[in-house]
């Protein structure tokens, strides 16, 4: 399908009258409105694709059948400008207004601590709008010693008990792959990592422990820093620094732990170039910032190739 | 940071008394409450994390000011039987509920469609509840044809103007990264294509065209299955097989894209297996659910090794 927003699709809309100007809402729409005439404004602001947000302010409490009222002659009026989106961004406080808001035709796009975002598509056929996040991302670190090739796992209080598995957990909004590893790995067993790769990835759906949501997690290498295991209590029942030989061999750990077990064994015998995917910083083409990217390691002389780098 | 959820901290709070029992909620607590009595009782069901979960019902509306008085006693009183955390899933039409609950210390965890889900924190420190998803999930195809050495490309048609690059999309909710790739790319070009590997992952934080959250963009290798081009025209500006030489010598593309235009001749020189991370299905230990694992393919001898495979 195609999405209006990141994907883009600049919408005809905006080559249609009205669309330039930067306060296409209505004022006063509902005539003498009383205490609330101030804060009632509805006013939007028109986005590039032809939609147009609506912030309402925290501050004073709109009664919610005049902003129903006021909502129902904007959309009337976005309608005929011929918008195909309304975006309404509503302070938790104001939630009064989402039942009306809803009775016209918005849903939830999104709400997050102190702010919810609805949203109602006005376009021809199906929404084009995009979604909102689908994935959360759990990391682990597979935390290997060459000199002595022992991996340091751990065995959860909870959840999955005498199974052997890799520290790790969720990223926190805005961490890198390698930090939440790295975090993780130091809050659950106390030892001190570096990132060194990928190792693998894997995509789960509907998950019930990511509210139904998508979940993807992905296992990194790390180097050791430091070797004194001082394990967190409440999460893990037993950390150890296990030889690798054996960690392929138990049947006390998960499919996904013993895959990559003898994952990180081929790569200990053949060479670690052989497993890792290793992460390089590009910029990015319009922002001028810089992103993380993971793949096989490119030999030298094929780097040179490329364009723009 | 240990996250109670699917990190799983059992918590202590379940030994507590009382923390058994599944209508650990309050009813009539308000004394007279008028009409909205049947609709107003608070239940709430506990979880095996110490929370405690509302659910409001959509039909009957509840009174904003009723609610309030409600859920404060019930906070109390929960608090008193010592449970973490209180969460409350409130259908739109009933979002008249949602202030009083944020003036109790709520705000939103999550919503989504027709409703919304408020947490708030009681156990001590920091609120140790899970957060929502944070990544949207973005996919590419480049479709490869070895017998002809040619790459299928596309220029944008609004964002990335003359800069070539692989037909692409987000994910849909529950959808395999692999299904996206061929899913986007027949969308965009009219080629149909089969999924081979997985070649880069990339991660981008505080995006706006995410909703400020984080988008992990995935490219995968793919085999044609169809030659003749039929691009959309409201996307595309243009649409080619390219030579892949040419794709990896022009100035006209994004670093990404040059980076595993290089990575995809170095396979073709040199064995697909060194850029290629392959997928496979494995069991997920209690659902009994099958997952995808993407990593670099393990030779078959060490496959054998693996205990529970």
């Amino acid at each position: 399908m195609v999405l209006w927003w990141t994907w883009g699709l600049w919408r005809a809309a905006l080559a249609q009258p009205g669309a330039g100007s930067l306060s296409a809402g209505i004022r006063g729409a509902s005539g003498a409105s009383g205490p609330y005439a101030a804060a009632g404004e509805l006013r939007g602001e028109p986005d590039r694709y032809g939609g147009i947000s609506v912030r309402l302010g925290a501050l004073e409490r709109l009664d919610a059948a005049v902003f129903q009222r006021r909502l129902e002659a904007a959309i009337q009026q976005w309608r005929s400008e011929g918008r195909v989106a309304v975006w309404l961004h509503i302070p938790i406080l104001q939630s009064q207004c989402i039942a009306p808001a809803a009775s016209l035709g918005f849903c939830f796009h999104h709400a997050e601590s102190y702010s919810s975002t609805l949203a109602l598509w006005l376009g021809e056929g199906p929404s084009r709008l995009p979604g909102y996040a689908t994935h959360q991302v759990g990391v682990a670190g597979a935390v290997f010693d060459e000199s002595t090739r022992k991996i340091l796992v751990v065995q959860d209080r909870n959840k999955l008990k005498n199974m052997w598995k890799f520290p790790g957990g969720l990223s926190e909004p805005g961490e890198d792959i390698g930090d939440t590893a790295v975090r993780e790995v130091f809050e659950e067993t106390g030892i001190k990592s570096e990132f060194r790769s990928l190792l693998s990835i894997r995509q789960q759906h509907t998950n019930p422990g990511a509210f139904g949501k998508s979940d993807m997690y992905i296992i990194c290498r790390l180097k050791p820093c430091s070797f004194t295991i001082n394990f967190c209590q409440h999460e893990c029942l037993r950390c150890e620094w296990m030889d690798l030989n054996d960690l392929v061999k138990t049947e006390n750990t998960t499919p996904i732990t013993s895959r990559v077990a003898s994952l990180l064994l081929y790569g200990y015998r053949e060479g670690f170039d052989k497993i890792d995917l290793t992460m390089e910083e590009l910029p990015a083409v319009y922002t001028g910032l810089f992103y993380k990217l993971y793949h096989k390691e490119l030999p030298e002389n094929y780097k040179i190739m490329t364009g723009m780098d």
